[in-house]
């Protein structure tokens, strides 16, 4: 049975929940519609995150991903909102989501948005060991 | 009927004021002439900010940066101008304009403004968690 | 006195006329107009001739290209009428032009026109010694 | 009024007809269906051609290329189609089609078509002219 | 019910059996045993050829490189064993397989094999169009 | 006699136990298989530590790689395991491990992992002179 | 008139004095002579500095570094004679300069120089608003 | 026992005779001694051949290389002599030996010696089909 | 006692005569006078040959090189002229210089110029042979 | 007479030992022996420092490279006895020598070694300003 799109992130517990580590996603392949003109918009993402008690499921992400298709959808808005869901999803202790949209108007955009962890939960030494990302 | 160059920058409210997040601008296409000679010198812009309560609207931005095409402009002045217009235009919270001039005399030319928002509406915290640009 | 920009192409006497070689230019910085909309439109030019008896003047090669900044012209029409003036002016062995005009629409265009010599003047070995430009 | 998509490829007539000139059109923006999945399908795709009497309009490449956004294209097809409603559109002296599509199964597939024109109409000579893409 | 590896290369009808035209596929994963030492080698492959009356099916091209993973295959005989199976498979009318296997001994080697059809069923016109592989 | 698959990481002392230097491997051969579907995966690792008392032997390192051959691992586990590997092993006073998954469901995954050692036996200073990696 | 090399650094005012920016020049034109072996040298100068009143002209500049064609000059003097050239001209409020060197003795060499304005003219926040130059 | 270094190449049968294909090595480790001044010389070499009977043994290939290690070398005639030695231990359809030498006086020098087997066994049609070097 | 400039280029007998093979020489260091201006003008020079009976001396080339220091010399004959004197020296078998000069006026340019001997002495088969160069 | 291989480090007095700089060394040539085997080893070096009263004069550092050729290494000492000879030569405020050693068992090594001088000769301020490398 073939898959659907899907806004419904799945998780499953981080194998290393005393650690703080990155997950980072490399996301080629995403396009939505321009709320204004609704013609096909295309960007690339890059999603990268410090697991809590949960991790992002590859395949839902997947998922996920498709699900923006055929929704309109402003470059910022919709690069915080992704980020949105995947804080709801899996309460991650730091989040950085990158949209790099193709060329409009002679211009490339590119947002980046970044959530950390606060509160109770968070352990204040974790972010000194958030690795910097490989370039 | 056709669009006309302006530098009036138009703008649109931050659908995410909460957070902290950077929109990125690659701008390949710029030209203006040199104040001296009269001859046309040419220019790769990028520009990033944080915003505030505002965004630049894209294809405003196209028209500022068409604006220039047949203005005498100095290197070091004109980045200064484009990142004064910008802060005046949505006062973001952190603001960068690189203009990387093409060859001339043997010699590029790399100017670069960096603005951060002072005062009673900044948030200190907000500097830590202003993204590092993807290289 | 400051230049000014000119369609009139400079020459000198080639000073190798009995070998075929080539001269190859590489032009970043070019403008000119869409004729439908009025807007600025950008692109890159390479240029390379086998020379006959004259060759192009580089300081007037670029007063020619800045001659085009105000003027309207489509992307496969200006790429063909820049070889037929090089070729009116210099009657090269052999030349080729190539317009890369940046992103519109999302797509990126590339304009390339090659032109040999005919008849009389011509020496048909010529030919098989023109130089594969070097990448 | 905001753009459709259309099967409908525009043409105009080719300003140099006498010459046998490359156009590239470079469209890094192109998402179908898989037919068996259901699932998104991306491609960057490269088309060149020597045109005859007629050249394609770039906007409506645009449109044309958003048209498969909801087809199942199989990847080998749907660049022999490409390429077929091309030569239909516009009877090309020669023309080149490649689709490189994203990695499935940890596999990347490149299909590239090429075509040449044909019969009484064709001239011979052409083909040597026909310049090698730029890389 | 998860795959299994197969040396069982599936096929589809070409789409386009009139017209010469290439299929490349990058393979970026494969790993098989030194005959020698038992000792892992790993390679990518990349596999391009110009289809007659069959395609190379992408799945069981995947579980195809999959079948090696436990074998022992010197370099020079494996890529040629994986061209003959090609082959043999789908009669290509011409064919092209690279394996770049990783440093050993401080050497690299790449090892390429080429086929071409012969006999009745060719087109001798079909290898002047068979088109060069995009670098 | 052939070499054998082994998890056990051999060591060797130090020969520059007072000062904070740092040794990087990079690994581009690693593939192991997916737990839930038994189909391989590939993956290239990126391991740098600081030394304390002892350094991992290189021959070791492949064995210990090679190991993971034929056996299930997630992504995220399994980074996680070799940095705890190497940490029992040696003690680093810093570790660093990066696995960069090829594509799967359009989407490419690096894990990495980081480890200081903490207690008695750590110089706090160290951390301070423990140098970037280079890009 | 032509022009004469020249060590007279020209200077202009710094047309946004109340902001720290960085000007970047690339000057891949330099050489100079071997003081020992008389034989000429050659390198890429790279100098990147934040104004504070004035800033350096840059026609000047190229006759600045004209006018090392015929001195001799040992890398690391010359790279620090350059820095001091600029501090002494247009006192900046920080000033890299960088000397690549071609290769000698199979080694090449790269000197790096950096000033920063210290005493009672200083802004102390300034130093931090400095930014990064673009890789 | 390690290895001693030996000019003596060993060979194996190849394992595809009937056909031409092409096993290419990538040498990056590589030095011998100026036959004037004593000093190493350093370069990378490339060698790819298409092979008759016999194909080069790897290991045999790196001992090989490695004799150089103490020997005067002049860079025009030591790229000819690996040719030669290969061309006797294998007689191969074809060969290309690639000397990438390391600077000296500011210049890189690169010696590329073809060969080609003639007379009786050499079979005409193999060179149209042996494959380009893929870059 | 240090070197000096000198148009004299040495020679040395080729070590191979009977092959047809490639020497190229990478000169990054090249610098002259403008004639016009006598402002210094860089470029870079790649000088490949096919050797007949003579070989250059490479410390030869490089005081060759140096000799064009003060010298006014306008790029298209400059090439032309290294191209003669190469010619005269050795006489090859084939001879191929570029000049990649730095950018005048947002312009670069590249001449190159090739030379085949011809007459007695040159063996028909050689030109067939003459292998391409590595890119 | 030929210079000969020698660990004895010469020196100069730094031209600027009032001001944090930093020299850095490209050494893309370097062999020794693999203690274990007695085969050959390559690595390539990169010396940056920061110099107090003395510089490393090049030929010599050229001469103390070679010094290794024949000697048995372990990466990992080797780099830290580089470091050492060059601390004890000229005590530099800063030192930083990287070791990339070739694959060896399908895995390439890289050590970095920092030195930072100590005690009452070294200005605390210093270290601030010493400059990253430049990539
Ligand atoms: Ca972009
Ligand atoms: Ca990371
Ligand atoms: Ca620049
Ligand atoms: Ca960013
Ligand atoms: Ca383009
Ligand atoms: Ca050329
Ligand atoms: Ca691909
Ligand atoms: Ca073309
Ligand atoms: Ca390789
Ligand atoms: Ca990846
Ligand atoms: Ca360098
Ligand atoms: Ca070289
Ligand atoms: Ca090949
Ligand atoms: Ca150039
Ligand atoms: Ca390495
Ligand atoms: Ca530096």
């Amino acid at each position: 049975m073939p898959s659907q799109p899907s806004k419904d992130l799945q998780t499953f517990p981080n194998p290393a929940p005393d650690r703080d580590y990155e997950i980072a996603f490399d996301v080629p392949e995403f396009t939505c519609l321009c709320p204004l003109t609704g013609q096909p918009d295309f960007a690339k993402f890059k999603i990268r995150y410090v697991p809590d008690q949960l991790c992002v499921e590859l395949k839902s992400l997947k998922l996920y991903m498709w699900a923006y298709r055929n929704e309109g959808a402003f470059h910022e808005k919709v690069t915080n909102t992704i980020a949105d869901d995947i804080v709801r999803a899996i309460q991650p202790r730091k989040l950085t989501v990158e949209g790099d949209f193709f060329v409009r108007g002679g211009i490339g955009t590119l947002v980046t948005v970044t959530h950390e962890k606060k509160g109770k939960g968070a352990k204040p030494a974790a972010k000194k060991n958030a690795p910097a990302r490989r370039k």
